[in-house]
């Protein structure tokens, strides 16, 4: 009998990825009402569209839309088999733009296309570029964003493509959010049922706002968040393996960190219900089971949508800190982060005006 | 450019609640099948008209109803932003009554109105009452309680309203229980399936019912429950900053204990399907994490439904401690509680006849 | 006033199981999608034809069905307070076959007939052998399935019934399998989204497949998935009365780590979506919280379905263990287990052809 092939995936090396090339990502899902209940569940999201039928159908959703991180997680765990499994780093991603709103009995799958690769010069690795994009069982696109992460090579000596590093922007245009957002039927907003007299025209460019809250995370909750994304980055989940590694734990998924915050960030930005775009991120340091997470935001500035007089936006700063209250608005000292800093995101929030 | 005006809420504080005022709770939520699955994987109860929509229908339910005590933990999570974030302790409840059935796709919101107010003799403090009202999205209400809790004022010194305590009756009386119960169809009723022989004329006044089993809570476990309910009091999520209080540590929320114990009781009162109200209840010492609950009850009354020869109610006493098995029925040495005791609790089931 | 009944069950012994005897187990279960959510967020099973009701569709199910072990977990459950509550062990199970697929909205209710009784040579015990059966709302048999445990009697000098055992088969017949499993249309079958391009023919028996990951295991976690699944075996889930047991801690459930082998299965065994048979398993030892799952995978036998040509069977021995990773194959040496080995189980899985 001969060797049957390995049937194990060990995941894609450096020079695996090819220019253009175009990956099928594995697992389409099924989003539902059972999730939006583990999402309510693990990070305590109290955002009105999202929490009630009744609430979003007055404004003129169809029903309340799926939270946009959810979306975002789903999405991206499912790349993570074929795009990141030897990855040494995440280092950044740009151009998020979620462009439809998902409902539960939709189903998300994603395909990533390598727009970018380029070699270190230590010659062992390399940075990926992909496009993720997420859709729905229409093929309709609900999500696009830019990501790049550092690749190990399989063999250091193999040759690379030549390095092509793709053009991407720092801050995606006003003119390109809202898409994911149908026109809102102001006169139904209820501000005290939304839980902030806060509207769009109240905040303006500089303001700080410390969220207050803290909430600890167990390791029994991250793992369950991170498995209903599908993501299986062993890192997360393998307690056994990660002895031998630099912090000798498990890693917390920086998602999940980004989804905490957000749910934080509600005392203060109840109104911000939809994030329109993700503009970047930087996961400045890892969070660790018994960690608690605290977070500020920074209101960079604030955008009129063109020919939309229902929402605004906000593009915000949401900084979070483990063990560290945010009263005092921590942040940079110079090119170092403060301590205690774990998150530095920048996204795009829709108000009602 | 101006000082921004701060955007956080940090609560109400004693000074700050108007005698007749309503306060409309925010963040509606619309309940669902997730929320079932979560609450039956958080206590494991086994009451078959909640666990089965096919057994729900065959007694004339359109579907299996939502958990009483889920209901009233969504109900009350919205009022804690509102009444209790400056909270220094919860004194006590009285007067719920489940008026509706709950079922999945309903949407609940929260109204209380200030039925009280009483500085204590201090002057830094008071006692607010408040009648909270669960409606769903028909505006019907599913759900109305009184609660009182003891509230700090912002400065110590300012003057307060003119005391007005409310009166509350200290048992629901059985002609006002059953609204939240549609006409059974008896005969559609399997014991068998429900787990239990004993309908609601097998037991007596003064009857004492061990719940034999033992459930030990994990943080992981008291977090996800208290999200899922909204419930953003802070004493329940922060180890950081728990480490400053009295406890030193996370508190679990006082309506978890009532659920844990509820769902023991299963063994032993597998047909009291229905919580019809609850007369009052008192959180004798707190839980925390790493805790093993233990629950036992004691028929305190048994009466007829005035009209109804369906079903029969039985005012229960639930008692439920931590680290000590209830073989003993352990409760008062004269006005002591019993070394263990965190929960006294008394309600109304409803049970077929 | 006469001593009341007592209300609280105690379980059977050995002495309480009659031959022939049919026990109809309590609490019908509602399956829904909040019952899937918080099953893909407990193993993180990717397997695509439970995940997407679109990729389900396509091949011919009317929705995306619920997991064959999650059906096994919900069914078992229900037979814990009568056949295992005084067990001191499991000792086996044989013939299981998942007769029809079951979706979101299905009621599953479970009943077993005793079918064999063995009295212990000390007399104090014996072994009761159960058929359990499940059925959804309209009494079709989804799951039947044969088991065997040690039983505690009430009194040791209380004479037994005649021995009776019964005779299963080792392993279920390639002509039984496939009834859980509608006709499945191979061109939408798309290998991309499934996430692997092994399909039945690219296995040979004899081969072996690492699965690679491994999954650390929390308290939270395990008692989460029991209480889903309504078991109530208290050795799951009272620390405080595990103190005095052998172990001193917590047990986890034997299905739990089912469930996580055969998610971890995934990775090498991707196309194997749909358990049509268990042919047998043994719980090697026993796994607690914090300890790490690994799994691989030996195909025993290829087998063709009489009369199908869309789908083939892969008879699989699915070995887990802890804190010990499988690339070496962990199996026995002689007659004994090697270390870290905690399960041994032997199913059918099906494969698109």
């Amino acid at each position: 009998m001969p060797e049957p092939v390995a049937k194990t995936n060990s995941g894609r090396f450096f020079e695996d990825f090819t220019p253009g090339e175009t990956i099928v990502h594995a697992t389409p899902r099924t989003v539902t009402t059972g999730d939006v209940s583990l999402y309510t569940a693990l990070y305590g999201p109290r955002f009105a569209v999202q929490s009630s039928d009744a609430f979003a159908k007055a404004l003129g959703y169809p029903a309340a839309p799926i939270d946009d991180l959810l979306v975002f997680h789903i999405v991206f765990g499912k790349t993570v088999p074929d795009i990141s499994l030897n990855a040494i780093a995440n280092l950044g991603y740009a151009d998020g733009r979620f462009l439809r709103p998902v409902f539960p009995g939709d189903t998300l799958s994603t395909t990533s296309e390598v727009i970018g690769l380029k070699q270190t010069s230590a010659g062992d690795a390399g940075i990926v570029y992909v496009r993720s994009i997420g859709r729905n069982q229409r093929a309709e696109i609900v999500l696009s964003y830019a990501r790049w992460v550092l690749v190990r090579k399989r063999r250091p000596g193999t040759p690379a493509h030549a390095e092509q590093v793709p053009e991407l922007p720092k801050v995606v245009l006003p003119e390109e959010l809202g898409q994911g957002c149908p026109a809102i039927e102001l006169s139904a907003y209820d501000d005290a049922l939304a839980g902030s007299p806060f509207r769009w025209g109240a905040y303006a460019a500089g303001e700080q706002i410390d969220h207050v809250d803290g909430m600890t995370v167990e390791e029994a909750e991250h793992q369950i968040a991170t498995r209903l994304y599908q993501n299986t980055a062993k890192v997360h989940f393998d307690a056994y393996g990660a002895r031998e590694t630099r912090f000798g734990k498990r890693l917390i998924y920086g998602g999940h960190v980004i989804s905490l915050a957000r749910a934080l960030s509600f005392n203060g930005l109840g109104n911000a219900f939809h994030i329109a775009a993700i503009n970047g991120g930087r996961h400045v340091s890892p969070l660790f089971a018994g960690d608690t997470v605290f977070a500020w935001s920074q209101v960079l500035e604030a955008a009129e949508l063109p020919g939309r007089s229902d929402v605004g936006a906000l593009r915000l700063r949401l900084i979070a800190t483990k063990n560290r209250p945010c009263g005092e608005f921590p942040l940079k000292h110079g090119d170092q982060y403060d301590d205690g800093i774990i998150l530095d995101f920048d996204y795009w929030a829709l108000l009602p005006r």
